[in-house]
Formats: structure tokens, sequence, C-alpha cells
């Protein structure tokens, strides 16, 4: 941590600051510039309230130096994390695809959906059974007749699948039936949700808050290895911004960035990055070529009629042909699939 | 709703569509522009995908016309909701402040709070026993401890008090000692934990999201309501822009605007909304001067010794100070305090 | 400037960095924390461009550590700066308002306006001639045949005028009509527009731009002060976020934070700060109770007519109900209008 | 048009309405809804102030539904533009690519970079002469030295030369020495910069502006094509949200948007996309996956001593490599580079 005083500040509030380190059991050590004095503060800083040092008097600012997440970071773990989904390898040489409808609706629905998935090359089955929904007037999931249907589906296909999980004390229920545990956006910071799958034996798919920094996406995967589980997926699905011609922006930059950062697998969600069929292809590829560990899809045997999501959704024919592309791409990236 | 066809949709494209607007049991209403086709969709289309209508053939988008929230629309109730909490009636002429600390920290610290505020004219005690922290490694609340603590201070200075709660089956647990449930910014759209406290009976102040939109705002209160606790407070609270001065930038457009839109109390929290406690002051005020029912302030004896949100923290001193301003200022409105 | 190394960075790497530092004529200050060193660059590092350390081995991200504004800054000029229009005293005990329609739209629209606002209280009046518009099929402004119009209000009512320039050729033009120049804030970093601006003797209203950071905001008044011109307002007039119920969000910490940082005068536009006329009233009062020293209010005789900005602009009878409540509001506030 | 009629609206606020529809020569088109009435208008509306109706009485709001774009539209020209930059073809089957220094500092630095960029496979490059810096104090650019420099480069290596133009009467300046013009993002509603290269006769690249939407951008375009100017290129950048990690947010949804929306080639900037050279690459790549015509990247002999810009500029070697990369990719996405 680094303190910047004002111009302004006198020798007498600098001395001041340099008693109350000390106090806190650190160490200073002062810089004093052209114009301002620098005072770097040496020690375990980690759970002081850095910005309680602003309102002392002569202090204009303070600025963090360590990196808040340790457990998530690339030097806690120089090698990329791979996380075994029931043979499926996620964050090592392969190209994960993820793939089905937002919500599971019906039995045909979900085991036509994952018949197709599979076909075309998906490996793992997608589904939502308790769906986050921002009207209560709005359809909210099967609840665990929807989870029963994604496990028959994953029974008869053999492909695992991912469903979101909503409160700590569905946490038990969701664990029978699912083989990852998706957090949604709107819980990326709901930390006691954080805390229950960490205790949880399945991995976890964390997505990216509306409106969350990459650091802090990195302290909520924190959360969850810090209570003692380490497979642990980040997920990109596009910020909330300015823009309206898309539902959200999807942040490329995230993926080479979280790469660099952790050695967390980064799995891509071009479905709500675009909010429309018709983006999804390429960004999807955008991905890849990025160096995207996977991609999760939303794909539907009839958009049109599906209960949510319907914009963002593939035709299971168009789901198809895109495989076929995302196929020979990972190819030429050298990853198989 | 209406949809949108593209300049180049054929009449088969709108026939097809508005033969699937009579299967959903609704009607439709065709109008022909220079350029393009306009079909407006009349009936009840609240349980509808709207989006679900882009995928098809000719569809350029679709546009919402009825408003998504109904309980707390002003429509709904044209008079404003005065919730009264032991006494205190926020909603109505009075003008409400809520002051005390981030965190509760111990014994003496609340009991010294609680006192200087009420002695400076605050109605309410704040302070957090449970805290969501974006670190796992960061200070997190003194849990029950804290809620016995406040409870304590509440009935030594004889004012209610207002405290967070993080998850559904915390919430009977806080209820014990609350008067007031707080739903934190980062559980504005965590639904299980709005139907729980939408099942509890005590009221509700409901934090504005780091990015929601006022109607989601209000679609999260909806929530609350449809649950049947009509008892609920919005509360702006900054949003996360690209601005970096700021913690976070205080909309002060949205404490007219929700009046506007809906009946319940607007509360106005300037110390998140600021990030800074020298512009507390001047934000409390505009707070006011635009509508706001009350305010939400935090306040601590010592900030550069708080656990938490130090940097945003007033002294007692100087919060006793700011009272005085504000109590002329709402004398000037026309409001009590 | 501090330059911040990886917890991987070498003793090699550091001194490598040094000897960089020595080369630019500049001295540093080395700071050996717990898991990384930090090297503090003492001399002037103005003209450096501080981001070319962060390509070098070792380098984890540098941090600005002085204001880049100097001309600009409290610092500069602990006295507020006042200046002086015909009379009209802005940025001292005065509020000041200035009001009138987006566009000159006519002869008799102006003078009627010109009339309305000044019987209502207004000091100064605005009025555009060149117009900024997205696209270049709508209304552009009658150009300096506005321009002369809104010269002959001036002359009629006494009321000294605001008026926009879009280009350094035209402001030998605009000057000598105009009293205030704007910088509209889709010019805020026009640099040649800036330059020019500053080399004018007639005072310059500087917008905010539409994403612009209060930092930018100064910096490009810097230009303007850098050239000569000391004559220049702050205008905070919203910014552009992912709220779409009001055209822009006013940013209300804007004001006291422009006040803290600079000596330069604060004017508020809650006309484009909101985009509704009816939430221009309290963002205005909130504006003043904030601290701004004055308001520009967009007013028309007939808003359903205007040829452009008629959802944001108030009635004249509106703009006289509203002029009542400010003239209390300054009173109350200590100020005169 | 639309105009949608609040809940409350009464008959006689309809029959105002249409009454006004009617003196401005256009029809409307009525459809009653369960809850609220709707109004479709009907007629030339491009040149009328849509907003100006929501002041009138029983008006919630209005909704655009033509695209206010014409001549940048796709249903324009449904071919897609391709532009013959001296031989270089920019919109078609090739990947372009633009390369070379942000500022052109000395003879030496251009032409090293010039020979080095050829010798790589670029085909265009760039050179800042006059340079739009937020500070007054930083190094504005060589300005006419600049462009001698640049242009004696192109002469040598054979490469034809992009360069930014600033203000309206420096375009025939920068014309005797630029092949294409390229207007940067702070001047993307520079609405005199746009029609004056409007009326020049060379290409233009016109980069997004920070928080410009697609529509604006596809507006600014258009005021360079009502003008004359039919060789337009969009250039993606990065736009501006909170995220900090890098130093814009790369819209990468907005290349296969704008191949939807608009004719006009697409070129990608991943240097300023990023802010970070060593995410240039990734970025780079996912670009042209997603289906960008082009790529623009600043490339520096030694990035650590650049004026500006060092940061996000690759050295020449790295640059080399890159182009490796991105040939193998363009060969396999089909293109020629």
């Amino acid at each position: 941590m680094i303190i910047v005083m004002k111009p302004s500040a006198t020798t007498a509030d600098t001395k001041r600051i340099i008693k109350r380190i000390h106090r806190l059991g650190l160490q200073e050590h002062l810089s004093q510039g052209e114009t301002q004095t620098i005072i770097g503060v040496v020690g375990d800083t980690q759970r002081i309230d850095r910005t309680a040092f602003e309102v002392l008097a002569g202090v204009e600012r303070t600025v963090r130096i360590t990196q808040p997440f340790k457990l998530a970071s690339r030097e806690f773990s120089p090698a990329p994390t791979v996380i075994d989904v029931k043979g499926v390898k996620i964050g090592g040489t392969q190209t994960v695809v993820m793939a089905g409808p937002c919500s599971v609706e019906s039995r045909s629905q979900i085991l036509e959906t994952a018949h197709a998935v599979k076909e075309a090359g998906a490996q793992i089955l997608r589904g939502g059974a308790f769906k986050p929904r921002s009207s209560p007037y709005s359809f909210q999931g099967l609840g665990e007749e929807g989870l029963e249907l994604l496990a028959e589906a994953s029974a008869e296909t053999g492909l695992p699948n991912i469903t979101e999980v909503m409160s700590p004390d569905e946490v038990s229920l969701v664990c029978q039936y699912a083989d990852i545990l998706q957090i949604g956006a709107r819980n990326m910071q709901n930390y006691r949700l954080l805390q229950a799958v960490g205790k949880a034996n399945k991995p976890v798919l964390l997505k990216r808050g509306l409106s969350a920094t990459l650091q802090e996406l990195l302290m909520s995967a924190e959360y969850i290895l810090a209570n003692g589980n380490y497979d642990v997926m980040l997920c990109e699905r596009g910020i909330r911004t300015y823009e309206r011609y898309t539902r959200n922006t999807f942040d490329i930059n995230a993926i080479p960035a979280l790469k660099q950062l952790s050695h967390l697998p980064v799995i891509s969600d071009p479905s709500h990055g675009t909010g429309k069929w018709d983006l999804v292809g390429p960004v999807a590829k955008a991905s890849l070529a990025a160096g995207a560990d996977g991609l999760i899809i939303e794909v539907h045997p009839d958009p049109a009629q599906a209960w949510s999501d319907g914009a963002q959704s593939l035709k299971t024919g168009r789901f198809a042909e895109l495989m076929t592309e995302i196929k020979a791409l990972a190819a030429f990236l050298g990853r198989s699939l």
C-alpha cells in the first residue's frame, strides 16, 4: 500500500501517519518527491481498510500495490488448472462446448436438445431449472422437476450437465443432479452462495457479474477456492455498458487478461454476451481465437417458442453448422474438440 | 408489445407472425408505415418472452409498451406509502435520517455512535453485523454478536435500527434484532433473498444494484411486494460508471424519477454514493432538495480506525454539524425532522 | 510517478529501469515491500510517457502521483475565480441563471423567450445558432442569422448571451455576437477549438464530455487557460451510463468535487442532465444545494413545437415558477440572485 | 415513429396529438391496447424532433422506428464497399494490416518502422503528425514536418499511409501527404471536421468515439457520405467502461453488428482497444475471427522510448511474429493477406 500525501501536507501530518503505521505493526518507507511525499507501507496490509487512511489530515489518496487474490492468481499456480468432469477435461488442450436450452421446459424439449447438441459435438449439456428472472411474474423454471429431466437427458446421452444454483440452501439438492454448478451473473457477489458452493464437491462455473471488474470476478472465485473447492471456471458473459444494439457488451479483452492473471479455465458465453442469435457465431469464434478454453451456448429446438432467452438461442440446425466451423477453428488453433 | 418488421419483410412473414399471435390467444393490430410494417400485440403479454419473436423471419425488433411493475407503480397507489417504524414515519412529511457505523465493531463503538447520532437528531441507527465484503480475507462482520450489540444500542437510545441481511436462511435470525432489514446493492437481484424478506414482517430498505436500472430496482421491489410485504423503501446509493474520482456516481435523477414512477419512499445514501466523507454533506443536501424522503449516512467515532468504509464515514462531530444544516434545509423545504 | 514491479521481477530488471530513469535526468527512490519492489521517480515527469515504462521487463504497472492540471487547480489559485460578463458576476456569491431556447428558430421566438426569461429573473440569455446534431439531415441551426437574432434579443433585453461555437475558424465570427462562448460536450476534446477559444477574449463555458472524467474536463480547461484565456466556467451536463430512463445521468458528485479540485466556477445544466422537462426542477435545486455557481436551462415558448430538445425544455410559465423556487433556495443558501 | 400514451391519457389528449400530426402533414394510425393507446405516425418523420411530442399532455414516450442512417446502411448497398488505396483493396476478400508508430518522432524512427512493418507483411503505414493529447503540456506531434517524414517513408517503401487530421482547416494540408485520413475517437462528433473530410478526395478511417453507440458511429459516417465522400472505413477501437484493467473495453460485438448494419469496411484497432501490448495479439486474432476487414496496430522500434502510447506498442520483432500468426489465420478464414 502507498499513501500519497497532498502537496499542502505538513511534516506533522506525515509524522502522525507514520505513528499510526507503526501502531498497526507495519513499517513505513518515505519518499520525498518534487511536490508531494509518498509513504510506502510495508508488511501484511491485507486485513487493513486501506481507505481509512484517506480521512487523515494531509492524505490525498492511497494506492493498492499487492493483488488481493492469492489462490486464484497465476503466481499461486503457474500451471493451468484442468478440471475433469466425468472425463471431459476443461482448461487443457481440449476446447469444451456446453450447449442446451436456457430453461428446461419439458421432457421432450430437453431430450430432443440433448441428443441434437451431442450429435453436433457438444461435450456438456446446459439447462436451467432454477431461473433468476427480473420479474416475479415471469416463468421461474421447473425447479426440482427440471433437475430430474436434465439428469435424465444426461443419463440418456452420456453428456455431463451444468445447471444454475440460486441459494445456499438449494446447493445440496442441485448437487444430487448436477455435474457442474453454475453461479449466475446476478449472484457473483452473493457471498453466502459462494461459500456454500465452495464447500460442495462439484465443479463451479462462475459468471462475471453485470458490472464486475476482472479483479472482483477473481475475488469471487477466491471465495470459492478459500472454502476448499478448487474446481472453478471463470465465465465472461458480457458486461453492461451504454450500448443498446446488443444486450451486453462482450469484453473480449477479459479472455486473455484472465488467462494472464489466473490459472483457472476461462469459458465464453456468446449467447448472453450478445443477446442476438445471429451474433453468437462470430463472437464464439472470436473467443476461441482470443484463447478461451470453452464455450457455453444456448440452443433450442424452436427458439420462437422458448419460454426465456428466445432471441439469443440457436436452432439445433444452426448450432450444428456452427460446431462444424468451431471444430475446424479449434483444430487450426491446435486444440482438440 | 410492438413488433417492428424489417423493411425487407414480406407479406408472408407478417402473416406467419399474426398466426403465432393468435395461437398465443392474443390479438394483432397492423400498421403499415412508409418503409416498415408495425404489429401491435393486444392482450396479456406479461408472461410471454417478448424477445422470442425476434428470431422470426422478417422481424427487426420488439418494443415493450406496458410497464412490467404493477404493485410498485404510482398507478397502483397514487398516494405515497408511509412506513411506520416504531413511530418514525418514513415517506410522509418527515425527513428521516438513519446514521451509524458501517460495521458494528464493539460494544463501546456502537453505543458511543448511537448516543452521538441520537443527540445530533438522527431517528434510526444503522450498523452492519453481516458484511458482504469483496475479499474473503476481509473482516466479515461480528455476526449475531453484532446484532445483539446493535439491539442493545437501540434499546438504550430508543432509536429503531436497520441492519443488512445477506441470505434467506438468516432472515429469521436478523428479524429477532432488526427493525428494518437492509438488502445490499450486491443482493438486489438475489431473488431467493427478496422472496424471503417478502415473507418477513419487517420493513425492507432495498438498495439499488451497482448497475441496476430504475426499472430493475422497481422489479426487485415488486418481488418483495408480490410476496406480501408492502413496507419497502428504495435506496439510491450511486451507480458504477467510468468515473474514478468518486467511488460511485450518485444518480440524483433517480430521486425525482422514482418518486414519479412509484409510491414507495426514496432514501439517499450519500456515503456510498460518493465514497468520500467530504462530499457526503453536499450530496446529502442535494438529495433532500431533489425530493428524497430520507438519508442513510455512515458515522464513526474515529473513521481512521474503522474496520470498513473509513474513507466515507463522518466523524460524530462533523455529522452533528451536518445535521444542523440538514434540519434547516428540511424546514425550508417544508418538512419536519 | 511510481513504478510497481512484478513479484517475479529480478534485481537486473530493477537495475535496468533505474538506469533508464537516470538517462531521462530523473532520480529514483527504491522501496522494497514484502512481495514487490516499488520505484518512485523524482523530478519533472510531466513530459514523459509514463506508460512507456510498462513495456519494460519486470514492470507490473505505473501510477501517476502529481495532478496533471496546474492552472485549473485549486492549489494554483486558492481564491475562486469570479468572471464578470457585462456586470453579471459568475463564481462569486451570486447564483447565475442562463436560460433560453436550445436553438434560435426565429426573431419572434428568441425575442419572446428573452423577454420571458428576463422577467422571470434570468441574468444570461442562451440560444444556439450553430447546432451540433448527430444526423446530417436534422436542423443544423440558423448560423449567422441566428447569431444576429440572438444579439438583437440581448440588445433589447440587456441580457448578455451565451452561444455555442463549433469550429476554430468560426470563433472570430461568433465573438462578434456572443458574450460567452460555449464549447459543447462533443467538442470537449476538440483541442484545436480549445486552443482557438483560449486565444479569444470572451469567457468560455466548457461542457463536460459525454464520458469525460473530471480530470479530463480539467485538462481541457487547462488547454484554454494555457492559451491565455482565464475566464473559463466548467459545466456538468450529465454523463452517459447504462441507465435508459433519463437521457443522461447527472453526476451531482461532480459539483462539490470540481469546487474542491479547481477555482473555476461550476455551472449545472439540468436540461441535458435529465432530458426530461419534469426532472429539470428537482435537479436544478439539487445542484444549487450541492454548491453550483449557476444553472443553464432550456426554455421555449412552445416546447412541443421546438425544432430541437423539445422534451427537455421548460415552457416560459413553468420556468417562471421554477425561478421563484430557485430564488428562495438561493437566498436560503446565502447567495443572491 | 410511435407515440405511446400514458394509461391515464384521455380521449381529448389523443385527439390533440392527432391534430398536431395532421398539421405536420403526417398521418396517424391508432392502436388501442388493454391499458394504453399507441399512435403510429406515418410519413416523412426524418426532420421532426421526435422528443418534442413527449411534452404533450398524456404522452408517456416516443419510439423511433426507421433507422436514421441511409447511405451507410446495408439496405442502401447490399454489396460491401471496397476501397482502393493505391492498389490495396479494403473491404473485399483481402485482410488489410495498417501498422506503424503512434507518433512520427524522427526520420530514422519512421523509416526503420516502415521497413520493418513492410517486411512483416503490413500493407499500410500508420503514423501521427498531429496528435490530440489530453494535456496541453504533452508532445503534440511534429506537425507538417511529421507529415513530410511519413510521406518520405511511404515513398521509400511503397506503402500507402494513414495519418490523423484534427481540424477542418488542416484537411487540405494533410491531404497533400496522406493516403487515408484518420478521424480520431475524440473527433467522431466534430461535425465541421466530418463535413470537411466529406468534401476531400481521400478515403477516411472513422474511429468510434469513446462512448459512441454503433448508431452514432454510423450517423457520423453518414455525415461524410452525405458530403460526397463514399470511401469511409469504420474503426472499432474500444469503448470506455468501468473496467480498469484495460485502457478500453474492446467491443467485439461491434464487428459483426456493423457488418450487418452497413456495407462499409470495418477495421479493428486492438492497440487502443486494450492499451496493453501483450493483449494486442489475442484481440487482433479475435477481430479477424469475428469478421473484421483489417487491423490497425501500433508498432515501435523501442516502445519504452516512445513519446506516446508506449504501453500498447509492439516491438518490430513481436509484430513480425504476430503477422505470421495473422497470415495463417487469414488464410484459414479464406482471406488473402
